[in-house]
């Protein structure tokens, strides 16, 4: 692989931003959706249907990965994109909003976050440096800094900490990316700060200070109301500088989506399209579906017959239907499928409003196809509290 | 669909046999494999890859599917094949077995069986002419006569009782068969007698004289030893015409595939290929695998670099460890895959063997990559016990 890595803004309409970013593993169409592969798998979906459904790049979790397989066994084995086979972009998380969700009995210190594997209990230790090296043992395209993010609410004097650190250890990833990283990888900065304007006015500013190659706007949708989730993205994403990819990370609901990328927001990850599908619901144009519910175990129609893939176009609800009831592989294995294509062509259909200048119209019709966005506190629940 | 159902025994070679079963579906190349779609659905594969791997034919179980989704909705809905998305042959068991393994408080008559659904506790009734009409609702190209099988070791007066009984059963079973079938639809008679070599023949003879244009042999793999059952095989297959197929119903592992197919057997189902899959075994030339031993954890090499299956072909034996250990659904959706296109290249392979006139050389050849063959009594777990 060759090349390096670069953003283009190729356009912005009513807020929203028309983009690419190229990598040496391919582009990457901005605003993006990427399906969440925690465990080096994209839930219950093969790699060729992510393809095949338009995913330009998807996440893995840096913290599942470095207790199970264990970063050194991937890079022994080739990297992470031949060992799920993947050969298009990866993006990892650091590791640390995990570390903080799911290990029992951590320590966050200044030097970074000691803590026990939920998985076995052992002891493992995640700085700045380890993050960055873990990430490029995986080989990922690109890599996030470890940061610290509060639930909320939080007192501000904590948020405030949790700011510093996060710049702090933002120069020590840097360093240690400068260090371990090969051509074309990128390292993107993290805003922090809570709800709190000033806060992410210093966040964001030492950030772009420091360059870094693209931003994302972390610690919301952890807890807070979803108006106030917006109004933080409104005032946080102007500080980004324009020629610079914005990711939100762990966000969200097609009408979280919409609202984000109105907002000038370009990449998202979130596991809702595959959780969702493995419990029976699916995403479509004509809004969100329950298969559980009875009223489908006689319906010939498929999710949606002009989808282009095959799991919404070509299987009664009916038979769905019959799948979720019955616990079958299969009803997780179409639905994850289904929801997953939906999302691409959700980001699709944005980028072509962008393009032709007529976002603020698409949005506001497609947005009332969904029941009110939740701002979905998807990854909220087991965060410590301040 | 026109064309009626017809069966060419091409060669015979040490006792294997090479055949073609012709529906108005498509072609069977015999031995043939049936993976199970238990639920209208082979578990965890798509039926594209089964397709793709060379089954000609699939099983799906009456009983499952008459409790539910219900056999009249799968009618309403265009039938089986639709529903589940899959044109070629499908061939039903009778529900009889299953009723017998499977549900709540059974009360066995001449009449028939009425049982409680292990769904719903819902009661039912399941007549020789019930599972006939339940088969022609699903639509399938292959039918199976109630029959009543006893768990082995049995006393010969019970074993004589379910003879008669399924005599008797037979005979109802065709005459609601020329009822409800279309054309080119086949009932097969089953032979019972459990290992008694007397009531074998009596069986035999009767369903042969009701010209049959298939027999299967039932009342084995329930719980005797394995030279138990391959010794009835021997005796009970000769008493079949050579000019009908022969199915040996719920067989086995590729050992017990081989043995049978020496004795003259031509079809086969069982549960083994996917249940395995879903519990970290593969099945390869090179014998099963345990994908759950640490000692995969590190190994780059896939199952099998010459499958014509990806699963088998593309995926490291270190990311298939890793998928099992992690409990990721598309462990069991590779592995189910790999096992179901294994058992169609053994299938496959013998068929070769037979038409090269190489069986027994095949057969001992490969009988030694396998661990000495169990007859699997998989299904005879919950059978009543005489």
């Amino acid at each position: 692989m060759t090349g390096s890595f670069s953003f283009t803004l190729m356009k912005s309409d009513a807020g929203a931003r028309l983009g690419e970013i190229v990598t040496p593993r391919g582009k990457i169409r901005t605003p993006a959706f990427m399906p969440v592969g925690t465990a080096a798998t994209v839930k219950a979906v093969y790699t060729d249907q992510l393809e095949a459904a338009g995913a330009d790049v998807i996440l893995a979790n840096t913290y599942h990965l470095m207790l199970r397989p264990g970063a050194e066994r991937v890079a022994k084995l080739g990297g992470l994109h031949r060992f799920m086979r993947w050969d298009r972009p990866i993006l990892t998380d650091s590791g640390g909003f995990q570390v903080m969700s799911l290990s029992k009995l951590r320590r966050i210190t200044d030097a970074g976050v000691t803590f026990q594997s939920h998985l076995d209990g052992s002891t493992h230790e995640l700085t700045p440096e380890r993050a960055i090296e873990v990430q490029c043992l995986l080989g990922a395209d690109i890599q996030m800094q470890l940061d610290e993010c509060v639930a909320l609410p939080a007192l501000h004097k904590e948020t405030s900490a949790a700011v510093e650190r996060s710049l702090a250890w933002a120069e020590r990833c840097k360093l240690a990316f400068a260090r371990y990283a090969t051509r074309g990888q990128a390292l993107f900065g993290i805003v922090q700060g809570g709800t709190d304007a000033e806060l992410r006015q210093r966040s964001a500013r030492a950030l772009v200070a420091m360059d870094f190659p693209g931003y994302a706007v972390g610690g919301l949708a952890v807890g807070e109301a979803p108006e106030v989730m917006l109004e933080t993205l409104a005032l946080t994403a102007p500080l980004l500088p324009a020629e610079k990819p914005r990711y939100l990370m762990g966000v969200g609901t097609p009408t979280d989506l919409i609202e984000a990328v109105a907002r000038g927001i370009d990449m998202f990850d979130c596991v809702l399209p595959t959780r969702s599908g493995r419990h029976g619901q699916a995403f479509t144009w004509g809004g969100k579906i329950n298969l559980r519910n009875a009223r489908h175990a006689d319906d010939p129609s498929p999710l949606d017959p002009h989808s282009s893939c095959p799991a919404a176009r070509d299987y009664s609800r009916a038979y769905l239907h019959h799948l979720v009831k019955s616990e079958e592989y299969l009803g997780a294995m179409l639905l994850s499928w289904a929801n997953v294509a939906f999302y691409q062509e959700l980001m699709a259909a944005m980028r072509t409003a962008v393009a032709e200048g007529r976002f603020a119209t698409w949005a506001s019709e497609t947005k009332a196809r969904f029941a009110p966005g939740i701002l979905a506190p998807l990854n909220a629940a087991a965060l410590p509290r301040s």
